[in-house]
């Protein structure tokens, strides 16, 4: 018995294979070593996973400090809001109702200051609203007898629910009211549904809309006045930084394609990232939407009134990403792997050069003339100089048959089995005319972006660098100053 | 006195122009005409716009009749939850805290399964996981004497609800449960501040998960069983959808280029609308992100697992993205200003139309491939054909320059003052090449879209169409019927 006990303990297990043959397999560790290292590799897996969220984390928090700002912001709300708890004649005053306001914080406090007015406007209007309407209808369930009284109530709940969740999909309530509406309903079915209950309706009423109107005055003034994150500040730096971008990325393609991919050996991952950079401008939208909705809400900060026109930032945005589109298009046909021969390379590369580089000047200006917020005296000048180096761009287009003929002998020499030079020419520089013709179009984007940028100016009343001479006329030597600083 | 007042009342107001001139302006009407006319024109106003609303709602409902449904889905779920209000027994079980039981219920009850089930997965753990959390600071607080115990909790509110709003935004926690660090907050606050003034602390937190599962339960048997809108099935629907018209523009477009634009007199409108079905695809980015996002917290329904690859839908999206930008620069390149001479654009015309329906085809075999939920037995046939109409539209390119050297007599012919024709003839041919080598460049990233699409039949285990006759074989006559329905 021990003997086979013994020998079953150091059986060899074996697999037959497919072919007939069979192959060992080392013996296992026992069930205790085995559970040890899985529950080793478990732990090490879950610290390695731990600490790397708390990695990532910290880099947010490192790159990005006012998110951390922000967080400090709704732990400090929190705790002032629960004073009313903590403060005895105040908790005389609102009594156990404080909840709502602890509740309002902490569902109110959003980032950015529009998006918290916003939240805010819409919780107290909502309330109000159902509340006098909850109000009303309870008034004539309760002069309707008790036994008709619960159908009243569960049929107007059932109502008007319902077409408030309706009124959610339009498109222009949910842009605006949406949150609004959700709280209408809430507040609608908390007061018609205790109305049957509790006594006190009107009190009930009266402390809700008194402790939501705490609650969000206490979050509009932390949000406001303790580093605020203004939405429409940040819709007009994303829309600037990424006009920069744009800019980059055109220039930078252009210039890869003819001075050579394998330029920089140094920080080429930082290059290659930066050229990427018109991927931005395609992926923004719905930020820029989102943005957009929340500063309308904003009262006048720095440089920009109560009714700015946020939503030409919109327009403007379009016109970048159509430009982006083609400047994705021409990436792609930068980095084809038809190779143009050198000689007709370098024959269009000055004049593409300057297209690119006159392209994203005129960019780069609006990028000035957005964050100036100043009429550009310049921008109708290079916006001519553009088109003048498209002009120039067709001329040489024109003249490139020419210079398939001047090639051709050259080319013959190199390679004298070719017969028809003139035809695989034609061939290889279809990359090349794809980069002009796609030049010309994004030129022609450009000019859309150029009049959204211009109707932003006159919407917004930017003043013009000659207006503000005239102004410093008298003292014409800081005029000059200023002038350098612009 | 009498004849002054009658005076004044019909004195003529003049205004005196910038050159000197006056200009009589005609006597105005009494103050409440005026006013009548005012109000008239302000209600006239607001009845236009109220009926403009209410069509445009009536319009969403009847083009989308399942967002009706959602409405009354709500309606109900309200009604049937006020239930434990009204119904003596209920009552005395929940008590008043089937307030919660409301608010879930609204706050919760999303459009899709996906998005109710998240929502209520999310509430139920904030609220379990910040409740535990809270007891346990309340006991320790408790323990520390009546001095202390304020500013423990109070710091500990401080810290947590920093620490939590920090992790919203963080991107996987933001995806996943951002719902669920609010709810975690709100609760911790709630039940930690109340520990100061409510002895019975733990039936308080008892109470609020038992009524939160209640009103979670409800809504996700509601949300279901009745008319259920699946996440995961819209986010399918939306990507075939988007495929099948991205197939429509690709072909319209260089259809429309070369048989001409002015072609469909009836209809224009409704084609021309067809023809810019590729701009869905460009704007469908945060909305697939969102669907995806639900589609994983829902289980197996109609033909999808529960561990169906979502994430691939957002791959194949942003291959058809990729595609897009191309078809955009096309149209423009299609709608270009130069015109190229009808003889080249003749010769070109057919391998280009072939190209591009070779390419749609191959873009609605991947889209039948997706609504079949079958591997597809042509799709490498398709895509060899697509890419020897791309090696023919090649061969095509490298005899154009052939064709000037026919046509330079014919065109000398007709205007014999043109010297350098050929020049002229290659700037003409620009939008013909550029078409040419998008149309490459698209075939190139449909190429991603095969790949992307591939990959989710490897995924989710699409069983080929061979495979299926494999199964049919002894019953040959019906599984030839069926690979007819198929």
């Amino acid at each position: 018995m021990t003997q086979e006990k013994e020998l079953s303990s150091v059986t060899k297990w074996s697999i037959r294979m497919a072919d007939g043959s069979s192959e060992a397999l080392a013996p296992e560790a026992g069930l205790p070593c085995r559970a040890w290292i899985a529950l080793k590799s478990m732990i090490f897996g879950l610290v390695l996973e731990v600490s790397n969220f708390f990695k990532k984390a910290w880099h947010l928090g490192h790159n990005e400090p006012r998110k951390v700002i922000h967080c400090l912001k709704v732990g400090m709300a929190l705790t002032v809001v629960s004073l009313f708890y903590y403060t005895r004649p105040l908790y005389e005053g609102v009594g156990g109702n404080a909840m709502w306001a602890i509740m309002t914080v902490v569902v109110v406090f959003e980032n950015t200051v529009g998006a918290t007015i916003c939240k805010s406007l819409n919780r107290i209007c909502g309330t109000f609203l159902a509340g006098s309407l909850a109000i009303g209808i309870h008034w004539i369930a309760s002069q309707s007898g008790d036994k008709f009284e619960p159908f009243i109530t569960g049929i107007s709940v059932f109502l008007l629910a319902s077409a408030a969740t309706f009124s959610r999909f339009i498109p222009s309530v949910k842009a605006r009211f949406d949150y609004g509406a959700m709280i209408f309903i809430l507040t609608f079915s908390l007061v018609t549904v205790s109305g049957y209950r509790v006594d006190r309706l009107m009190e009930l009423a009266n402390n809700r809309v008194y402790t939501i109107t705490i609650g969000t005055a206490l979050c509009t003034m932390i949000t406001t006045f303790i580093c605020p994150i203004w939405a429409g500040e940040e819709l007009y730096m994303l829309i600037t930084r990424n006009m920069d971008k744009l800019a980059y990325s055109l220039d930078g393609c252009v210039g890869e394609y003819f001075n050579g991919s394998g330029t920089s050996a140094d920080g080429d991952k930082e290059s290659d990232k930066k050229l990427l950079g018109y991927k931005c401008v395609l992926t923004s939208k719905a930020t820029e939407e989102v943005m957009a909705n929340f500063a309308r809400w904003e009262p006048a900060h720095g440089r920009f009134n109560f009714r700015h026109p946020w939503k030409q930032y919109l327009k403007i945005g379009a016109s970048m990403r159509a430009c982006a589109y083609c400047i994705d298009a021409l990436d792609c046909c930068v980095n084809s792997e038809n190779e143009v021969p050198e000689l007709i390379k370098k024959h269009m590369s000055n004049i593409s050069l300057k297209v690119s580089s006159e392209s994203s000047r005129v960019i780069k200006e609006l990028a000035r003339t957005m964050k100036t917020m100043k009429k550009s005296s310049t921008i109708d000048f290079l916006v001519g100089d553009m088109n003048s180096a498209i002009l120039e761009l067709q001329e040489d287009l024109k003249s490139l048959p020419n210079s398939f003929i001047n090639l051709q002998p050259l080319q013959e020499a190199e390679c004298p089995e070719k017969k028809n030079i003139g035809a695989v020419a034609l061939m290889d520089i279809i990359p090349l005319v794809t980069l002009a013709s796609l030049l010309i179009e994004i030129a022609a984007r450009i000019e859309g972006m150029v009049d959204a940028v211009e109707e932003l100016a006159e919407l917004s009343e930017y003043k013009s660098v000659a207006d503000e001479k005239k102004q410093h006329q008298p003292i014409s030597k800081t005029s000059d100053e200023h002038k350098e600083e612009v």
